[in-house]
Order: structure tokens, then C-alpha cells, then sequence
């Protein structure tokens, strides 16, 4: 049973833009510090633009953050937003539907799965928010994966920088 | 999120299992009703008679079967056996591992959602009996999609007949 790697991306992008404090992020920024391609997250970080999550402005001194407090983003509702959908199996599809007692239960354990992740915000989910940062390499320039240099303001770049405040 | 279809295919065979009350039934016949390929629930089955939950007789005569009481079967033990993980997302391979609180949100959830299986049976799957038989038209030999014909002694086949004690 698994999540879609979507979800998983957009789990991702909402944490780094958390633990970011408003600070305007690229896409290539956390890209790069979870090492996965930026491909992937364009269209994760449309999708939580169109939802209003984030707040996405162009050009130079854009960038990506956050639009709500990670306090008022619950996981479930950020999942129910990015999982193509919540069946379990392809009930609609298989001969015994209608009567089969298993679409109701699966039904019944997806709430119940649910509930849990509506219990949890993001703002839970990022507790250890230094370590975290530290992990992520927050702050840090990173021109590739061996040589993390640490930002200075002349060394802002509209796209490819990482930059703290 | 899905349950893989190897796990879906493995409940389907148990509930056709559950309806027949002890007839022996070949691959054949179960793909044959639910309009699978028999290759797909060839290793599902290899599974279930490894794991104690069907019977598999060889040769003339034999068949399928399950080996406990459907009361006794519960889905989310199959579950358990049948998805290769429960894992929700790869946060193993995540840099943020450990520090993250999503992974023991996910295992929570995950627990939730299992809990409600734990809760049900195979027998509890199955109370509409006779609706369900008729929708696989147990006991009826389906040369085709389109011509289905009441089995009779003398129409047994071993392999790609269905039958009815």
C-alpha cells in the first residue's frame, strides 16, 4: 500500500517551504537538497498554488513559501488534494460489485486512515525543525553535492540559490 | 492509494473460495468469473496454499479449497501477507529520514487503516451468498463471455470447467 510519489513531492515541498519561514524558495533549491528532479516538483507546486497552499511569484526576488501557517495545513487534506483517488482496489471494475462486502470496509479503513492524518498538521510534522534544517541543508548555496557554501546576500541568484533571510 | 493488484487478486480468489462451501474450483474457473488471466492468479495462489489459507489438490479430481473457515480468515491478515509492503512512501530513502514526523504519522495511519480490517472476515465479505454466486456464476461452465451453461457430470473437465458438487 502506498502513497503516490506526487503526494510524497508535495509532503516534501510543503515541509522545505515550513521550515523556510517565509523565506521566498526556488523549485531548484529543494530539488536539490532532496536530490530528486525539479521535473517532478513543477507540477506538484502548481497544483498546491491552484489549491492556495502555496504562494508562487515569478521572476527575480520570486520564489516559492508558503501560504497558510503550517499550524492550519492538515496532512489528510493535503493528501485527499494530491492522491488520484482514495479507492483501495478497482471495485468499480471487478463482477461482484454492488454486493461484495469488501468496498465498504475498505471504505470504513480509509476514513480510519484518514482521521489520523487529519489529526496532524504540518506544523507537527516539522517539531525538529534545526535538525531538519540541517538535514536539508537549509541556508546553504549548493552548486553540488560535495561543496555546500554557506549564502551571503551578493551571492543571491533568482533561480538556482538557496537563500536564508 | 491502492492495494496492489496481487493483494486484490488474492481476496477475490478467497471470496470465490468462501462461496463455493468446500468444491473444489480450478484457477481456470476462478480467473474465468471474475475475467482475469489464470497467470495472475496462479502465484496468488502458490501464496495462499503456502500461507495455510487454501488447499491445493493436484491432478484429476483436485482443485482449490479453502483451509480454514472463512469465519476464520480476516482481511487484514491477508493483507499483511499479500502487500510486498506497508510502507507509505520511501521515507527511508528520504534525506529528512528520522527527524521527519510524517514517517510515524504514516505508521499510525497505517495501523488505523489495518485495525478495520482486523476487524472483519472473509465470511463477514460474503453475507450476500447467493447475490455473489450469481454474479460469478457459480456453478455454471462459461465457455464465453457470452454463453453460459449449467455444468452437468459428464461436462466435467479437469482443468478449464467449472463445477458444482
Amino acid at each position: 500500500m502506498k502513497l503516490t510519489k506526487y503526494t510524497d513531492y508535495a509532503l516534501r515541498v510543503l515541509i522545505y517551504l515550513a521550515l523556510s519561514n517565509g523565506r521566498q524558495c526556488s523549485i531548484a533549491e529543494i530539488a536539490q537538497s532532496y536530490g530528486v528532479s525539479e521535473n517532478h516538483l513543477m507540477k506538484v507546486v502548481q497544483q498546491l498554488a491552484r489549491e492556495g497552499l502555496v504562494d508562487s511569484t515569478r521572476g527575480r526576488g520570486g520564489g516559492l513559501r508558503l501560504q497558510k501557517n503550517a499550524e492550519a495545513i492538515r496532512i489528510g487534506a493535503v493528501v485527499r488534494l494530491t492522491e488520484p483517488d482514495m479507492d483501495l482496489a478497482e471495485c468499480a471494475s471487478c463482477i461482484i460489485t454492488g454486493l461484495c462486502g469488501l468496498t465498504p470496509v475498505f471504505g470504513r479503513a480509509t476514513q480510519a486512515f484518514l482521521q489520523v492524518l487529519d489529526e496532524v498538521t504540518l506544523a507537527d510534522v516539522i517539531r525538529s525543525g534545526d535538525g531538519l534544517r540541517a538535514m536539508l541543508r537549509l541556508g546553504l548555496v549548493v552548486k553540488d553535492n560535495r561543496t555546500p557554501k554557506r549564502v551571503t546576500a551578493s551571492s543571491r541568484r533568482p533561480v538556482r540559490a538557496a537563500r536564508r533571510g
